[in-house]
């Protein structure tokens, strides 16, 4: 028989620092869990937190969350250094994009990395693309966000030797309703090299950059 | 009430020509409909016959059809003449999309319209169809065959002023087996001007496109 | 290496003027948008914008618009003359897809080409579409909308020398909900010559009339 | 509390002889079953015995099924009267349906039900079906078969008085296959009274038919 | 070539009287329609006609309606006599049922027939269905509604001599939900006889009934 | 932080014997499983070793397993006594169900608990079902199998005081191929008391079956 | 013929009482069932009340019914002992699981079992779930609840002796959205010895463990 | 307009070498291409090539072939020299994955980088996984497998700082045949950091391992 020590620090385990999914919880589950970390100082980041959500709260937490209302995000104690290396950035098919491109960008700079969004660089107009591929090519990693067809993380990959995390988004309708089209397409691509994450999930396609950025970084 | 007159015959009403659908289709059901073909002098296209099922026909049989292994099509007294107008050609995006490819070509050129097949034009490598987009933009009508994330029909629909009719094709495997990620991209797809029809429907887009020259030519 | 010269005019490469779909958009993204091509008396068609976003804009901007409640659509600087010829036609099988109806002739007006609607012609009452049919036959292409089961598709498509361009209507209940057993129909009919566009796309149908029309007029 | 008295002889309970659904079975499983219905002289209808099962029986017991290869069916002790009645036709979109078709002509003459078989009736050519519509007419119910998209029962659903007794067929391939877009335009059909069995279930479909017939004949 | 000479009248031609689908219709689509038939004194039904579609008639209109807020169903100029022949009756597995089963009721008396429902006998608790067994055996045909898992059909089937005609009703949740499951129970019963209709089509269940009606009686 | 101290023997762990799943595993990856446990006399349940794989092993292995084909499981080192207490029944729908029934039970008598198999009870026949029930009720668990529409869950369930664990089996064409219907079925069965499995587990059913008699024995 | 004599006293046939799933139905459903069990002081459990269901009830109603808004349900005569043997437990993985836990919890107590919460114990935060093992260990059965992937319901399968009630639950967007993930997780499980319930089924959980308890207690 | 300067060597682009993916390629297909890259010194890994298809090759090409039938893949020119640093491991479920792993190691080998891979810790048995879990912390990079219900890729997740790219594996059967399952638990896990490739996609996740590897070294 083995003993294990548990380490419960998930910041020393994972590299990643605390956040809440607020999604689904009602105004009695998130009012502690913030008054608790503002009182203690704990740097957290809550995701999926609505404007419905954050108006239900005491005029007092409102004022004391760095709240952006087009990514659902609100920050506690937030990072106050950012890195400015260029390790990563967000490039986005379509301006309907926008809401998780900001997750994904407020994600990062609540864990020190600053990252700029590329907009509306989608492959219905390819010229767009290739006016700012030599820009895109000097960062690390790409996340790459794109709803309909998802076409753009595959011309994407093809171009740049940085790794592609590609956020498939739940814009359109018909058979792009949902995202499942553009999911698919990141995972079926015929470029190497893509990595994917769920549908919408900004959050953890930061995650994710974050995780590689720490391993390598020192 | 109205009286209504029917037309009969196919080529008149719909000015696409016979064919015969032989999936599922047993030697005692072929046998008789290719025989009274040859005999009647009437010009037949056969798809999805495969080497099994023509190799069980008659010697004689099997003679008198122009069978092409490759697209498992054969023609019955095909036509004499190609038109060699810059009418229509054939895009696809890997070398697996062959026998699809065949099948739209042997289908157009058996109705007159000769087709250039422009063979691995995948996005993966987005310069070899860029060396091609002059040539292929002198063509009136363009299908285009992808598997996999079917990336290619956005991005070709981007460039070029001819319609694509888009074939979805069934290689690949995981989310990608089957063809349906590549149907969804086509139908999907941010790039407007895109026509689909059914995975590996080679011989259903060669007959969409010769509907569109027929109407158009004169 | 090649040195590749991009043509930034979308209308120049791909035939098709520019148009903005405005789903997922806010007021904040679309404000600029419209106020911009006004200014700069571009012609632009905007698609999918609700009545309610509508009614957001500043009423200078409402005004301004030629707005289409049914559709759902709005064009900024239209075109002033319509093709006459018997371009291009519009058969819807029931009275509940109007909408997407209109704006497959509200995109085709915006290019210039003007086209007739043919409602109700479902196949349940086979005698009014047979009615109808000899003048469908004056079209070049038709574009024909179904709902449901999408039987439309397969008997027009058995009828006529025009290409059908099917476009899936997602009316229904149980399984016809969302437009998938149309769409499936479309895609899987037993007459050859029918072009599909994603469920509910007016707008996508008309554009490929569209690329067909121009690539085929001089 | 109730007393219930159970009528175990399935014949009279339901009104259907006894059938034995052979998919899976082994030929340790067939062949007490077969020999037991012999010696007793039992009616019994097997389906789904394919040739290999039917080969690997011994010789005596083969000869003593009325075996069908085509449908997969087997008569033990079958009827011999035949109603010639205009009770129920069977209708079919194409020749690859001839197997199921088979299948429901056997149970109906195997329950005393005469039904003829009207092939290839399929709508890309609809005058085959006009020409037959007035004899179609004739019968008290249809059962109709179709794969790929299955508009024949809507077509046929709304031309005739008869209940449509629809069967989706998994001929086909890409989005047809497996028969599941057949299935949904039978059941999503815009045309009143179709009613529908599972994909391939000719079986089932002609005990249906034999329910209304017993249930109305006397 | 044939002449075919076309019956506009669906009830002559079918069977089945005039019927309005108000799903997706706007008031001014559905004004007219009603206000005609009133002037008219046509027999019409108008299904899914929502309460809040029904109060946004003039009110002269609505009175004018027989309307029930349950099935959503209308009548203009309904059938006087019923009849009183015990050939069709409803059966729903719970109580969730009834807004399907009174449309199914309903659309039966329109054509004349009238109809009991038993509610309530689902399998979970047998004993209430075999108290009524009796009763039940004595109806030509039994329209049976279940939603959730739909054993009641499989478990009807197997007990009676009428055919059954199975709707799937969207109740439930998690897998249920949507009736798709129910749907598949129906398709796939072991029982023969199940005659399956669209999730929630009482409208369809019950002219299926009047069909096989109409074909037995005189 | 904690220590944690494992307890690597997962019989000690979780009650259940170690089980070697076959399906997928070479010849090269089940020749030294096999023989160490042979070799250190440990009790090992092989399942889903098709009788290809057996027949591939050196004759001293095939003999020293007790391999039993229908079920396509070996056991090595089996228990030798077994209890002999209504623990635990089997009930299967079909006859097709019959190499899942074998690996439920084989499990179960690996394990030390022997079940009986009640076959052929299936809905469509009630009465086989009704005539014994009583016998049924002695036991304290109940398995169940069936495929196709998986009635037979929700129907035994309203009878019997023992829990149910359902087991779906995958046989069957058109809707209920692959289980899923019959899965669906048991998942949203309107009788409480039902708990699933996954399709064709009858290890999975077996092993819950033990965990609970194991917990619940002393 | 058999004569077989029907229990209908749900409690006595199946061990567990009478409960109403009160999901789509109306106030004139729900107020006569509730009054009928008040007034013969029968004890019931109402499922899926909501809130605004529950309002709608008349004042003296809303009072006589023991309501909880989170786990929608209400007891009518409850049971007024619970057994206090660690019979079973409730682990959740996380906060958004509470609603379903609750319902869980309150069906048990409805019968006569009392049932603590263990709350958020997701593998995210493995040595949350390992500082509570021990404690875990001690009980019978374990209901285990969890959305987004459902890895808790392996894991824990893993380390304990009791059997597992898996209860997927809807929380999560993208492809867990809805709960199917954690279903298929459940199902699919690589841990022996794990059963699984509907999506979101507390109830359903909760009942097949007073199953359980009752056939083993005594 | 702009000039844009195509870069036409894959390697140079996106940093990673050519690889020919062999499934559904012929031996026509093959041959020559395996000829050129041998002539011409080029290093090429060929993925998907069965043993079948490696066996008609001619056997001078078979023996110029570093040919691995598990993995399927073969090496023309390999890499001389690895990276013998901690960048990379690769952590499998089951024995099943063993052919996917391979395929990555494999993938990782050719570009230079050494990838050593630790079997079977899967969920069922988590000690084992824990005793390993030190070692596998030392690894930047993590490629991780599992078929099934891919709890693996969340537990991990939440035990090291490494970002893990998850490989979904199509061993089961059920709702776990395909990898289905496990894809979907890759992309919902509640833990942070999770990267996914398509099902069985060895040669992916290893590509985006050397992007990252290549982005970061230097």
């Amino acid at each position: 028989m083995d003993n294990f020590i548990w380490d419960k620090d998930r910041k020393a385990r994972t590299g990643i620092a605390e956040a809440v999914f607020c999604l689904h919880k009602s105004a009695q589950d998130l009012h502690p869990i913030i008054r608790f970390n503002i009182e203690n100082s704990t740097p957290v980041l809550l995701t999926r937190l609505s404007q419905q959500q954050w108006l239900a709260l005491p005029l007092e937490l409102q004022n004391a969350l760095d709240y952006d209302e087009c990514s659902e995000t609100a920050i506690i104690n937030g990072s106050q250094k950012l890195s400015t290396k260029n390790d990563v950035c967000i490039v986005s098919a379509g301006t309907s994009d926008q809401a998780v491109a900001m997750e994904a960008k407020r994600t990062l700079a609540f864990n020190g990395y600053q990252a700029p969004i590329f907009a509306d660089l989608g492959v219905a107009g390819l010229w767009r693309l290739m006016e700012k591929i030599d820009e895109l090519r000097q960062y690390k990693i790409i996340i790459a966000l794109a709803g309909m067809e998802g076409a753009l993380f595959s011309v994407l990959a093809g171009l740049v030797r940085a790794p592609i995390i590609a956020v498939p988004i739940s814009v359109g309708y018909g058979v792009s309703a949902g995202g499942n089209t553009a999911l698919g397409s990141a995972l079926a691509s015929c470029s190497p090299g893509i990595l994917t994450v769920n549908i919408d999930n900004g959050f953890g396609a930061a995650n994710a950059a974050i995780k590689i950025l720490n391993q390598f970084s020192e």
